[in-house]
């Protein structure tokens, strides 16, 4: 067992609450303020967290007021770190890339719990009901389930495949995502098959496994409305598609071939899927090494165009209350953003929003969306019908932004 | 000018933060209550409000320990009432039939500002990015906007139409949604018109008006992504529908003739737009008078599909995690709510939740659903997947019930 727990000291809270006392004027509350045990209420449904990626902090941000609230230290390493949040929107669990799975909560700015739970972690999900909290796992390669308000371990499941007569071997874990009932559905990069577990008892999970859905699954996601599992697939042109409406369930290969026969370009930085766009009823999705958004059509899963964009797609996002989609690249070119009309299927925009653009979230009505400029070390905030930049935020060489929205959506 | 603006003191504020604070338990923190200036820490997404329509309350309920944790007083004529939440999901803008338009404090049960707006008055709307409030209004017809944090009168938007050299008469308003870009959009009952008004400079808003668009448009919805508002036309068997998409907007008629050659039938409720589902390219709608779900096609809006159900359908929504949608009815089949399979296209499942079934609110990602059933007094909590009831939460005379996730989403 890997697991041990500790609990840190906070630190930076009275800067914190400091910014939390002045975002509630006007609520004709009158109160003070004694430190972390009693800071001021406020709702929590427009804050938000940006990774630093280089020295392990989270950034608590205030998508209201636009700006940092305080700053939470000890996360360890978040090179590729990644955050869920609590159905209420007041605990945050950040998946770090050394297997640090750390609850925090966003009203004290304090670590509740933190659990070193595998030696090298690429994300985690949240079940339907808030109870449950996955990890997904590159070494030792597998899931491990976990209390969400205890973060005691419930369920580890070990992504064992190959011959079992020899040592058994793992695959790494990707593309975990949340599906509706207590499940889970996620993909082994090197095993080719797609597993989904069932937590409804969560102390004994039981798991759906398909394999042979293709070469190398490097991410998945599934629709927003919990119907549709997609996995890219890094050893072929073409992906792997699960429709968890029909019975039996089958996975079918998608897109095959969308590549073919074009030069391949090495590949500076892999897609990530959870950035995948439904927008009416075309999915666009990044090409692997390509310097194309592709777009299927969600009834025939046919491809039904392909975009020609300034780089490697990183993120491909809908912006949610438009018929755009927003684009992010991979070195070199990920100074751009770039905006794709889906309904004239064009670019009918390119941005310069900072230097190494890494990751971007937009707000969840769409009127602005935030923007992270790593060599920058700021996040810009956008508006999304002017491209004014309506202001910008500090943040240490910042990487991935989670809004608690997310809370409220499947697949986040 | 009919606003006047007072303050009421709380009520039943410490029997709420009792709950509050028995609710946060496991969250590690330590700290006291002194009443209602410190209540306890907690998040806002799972925070709701149901409707007591015959005492005029409003009762504070908790999605994940699915129980009530307060009551708020002093909301007036509650018989027709609706809510909207602040983006941070802190406060709830509730509007009673009487014109009166409440701003609640969800954390602190109390009211923080009342505003006597209108004479008589069935619901409201908030901006996108969280700044503006707007009424609907039958009595004076129109819309007011307000500032969100103060309720400051900003616009007043009189629904005139008919002839300039006569006593102008004024129309009452309904089927009011936001649109991006802090716009309103809304019917015009007694004039046949839809109006968009563009409050994004709020003191000199511009309207933009379509006439004819069909006889007695009585409410209105807008489409999770922002594209299509669609008007239910209480005169004619069919429904106005306006692409924001396309430019030049345009009204144009949408399955027209749907009810045609059928028997009429009295129309003992009139359905509820804003529960319209969209269920992948499909939306599902009420027919008015009939004892039908009507099945649109949302590529071409041809007709296609009707399911025949219990009774008069009054709200058809669509569960957020699976391919259903839910349906309640008016007198005297009110008793009754069905689950309609949209893969399959029928009924699945008939469920008796209790006497006088008023509302349904899916919690944001579908795990369970709260009925209101009005002559139980109690909320009834169903979990979606086996149909149980899991909880059955005492409310008097209970009618609308509004998730802080709303907040989150177009239209809502």
């Amino acid at each position: 067992m890997l697991s041990t727990s500790l609990r840190l000291n906070r630190r930076n809270c009275l800067k914190a609450f400091g910014a939390l006392l002045a975002t509630s004027a006007g609520t004709g509350l009158a109160g003070s303020l004694s430190g972390c045990a009693t800071p001021h209420l406020r709702g929590t449904g427009d804050l938000g967290l940006v990774i630093g990626r280089a020295n392990g902090t989270l950034t608590l941000v205030d998508t209201s007021a636009r700006r940092a609230l305080g700053v939470i230290e000890g996360l360890g390493d978040l090179s590729h770190a990644a955050a869920v949040f609590s159905r209420d929107g007041l605990h945050a669990y950040v998946f770090g890339r050394d297997g640090g799975m750390t609850r925090v909560n966003l009203l004290t700015c304090r670590i509740t719990h933190r659990v070193m739970q595998a030696g090298n972690s690429i994300g985690g999900a949240i079940s339907d009901d808030g109870t449950l909290v996955a990890a997904q796992n590159y070494t030792p390669g597998g899931i491990k389930v976990f209390d969400a308000y205890t973060l005691e371990l419930l369920a580890d499941v070990p992504a064992f495949y190959g011959a079992t007569d020899a040592e058994p071997k793992r695959s790494r874990v990707v593309g975990l995502v949340d599906l509706p009932g207590r499940r889970f559905a996620y993909s082994l990069f090197d095993a080719d098959a797609l597993w989904i577990t069932d937590c409804s008892d969560s102390k004994n999970p039981t798991t759906q496994k398909f394999e042979n859905i293709g070469h190398q699954p490097y991410d998945g996601l599934i629709t927003p409305d919990g119907r549709h599992y997609i996995a890219g697939l890094f050893g072929e042109d073409g992906l792997a598609m699960l429709d968890l409406w029909n019975e039996p369930l089958a996975v079918r290969r998608i897109l095959d071939g969308y590549g073919k026969g074009e030069e391949k370009l090495p590949v500076y930085k892999m897609p990530h899927l959870r950035g995948w766009a439904v927008a009416g009823r075309h999915a666009w999705l990044p090409a692997v090494g390509q310097h194309e958004v592709l777009i299927a059509d969600t009834e025939t899963w046919q491809l039904a165009g392909r975009i020609p964009v300034a780089g490697q797609p990183v993120f491909v996002m809908a912006r949610p209350d438009s018929p755009q989609v927003w684009v992010s690249f991979a070195v070199p070119d990920y100074g751009h953003v770039q905006v794709i009309d889906t309904q004239r299927q064009r670019v009918i925009k390119t941005l310069e929003p900072g230097h190494a653009v890494l990751h971007m979230e937009f707000t969840p009505r769409g009127e602005a969306v935030w923007i992270s400029c790593r060599d920058d070390n700021a996040v810009r905030v956008i508006d999304t019908r002017s491209f004014e930049t309506l202001a910008s935020i500090e943040v240490p060489s910042p990487s991935g932004i989670f809004f608690t929205a997310r809370a409220m959506r499947i697949g986040f």
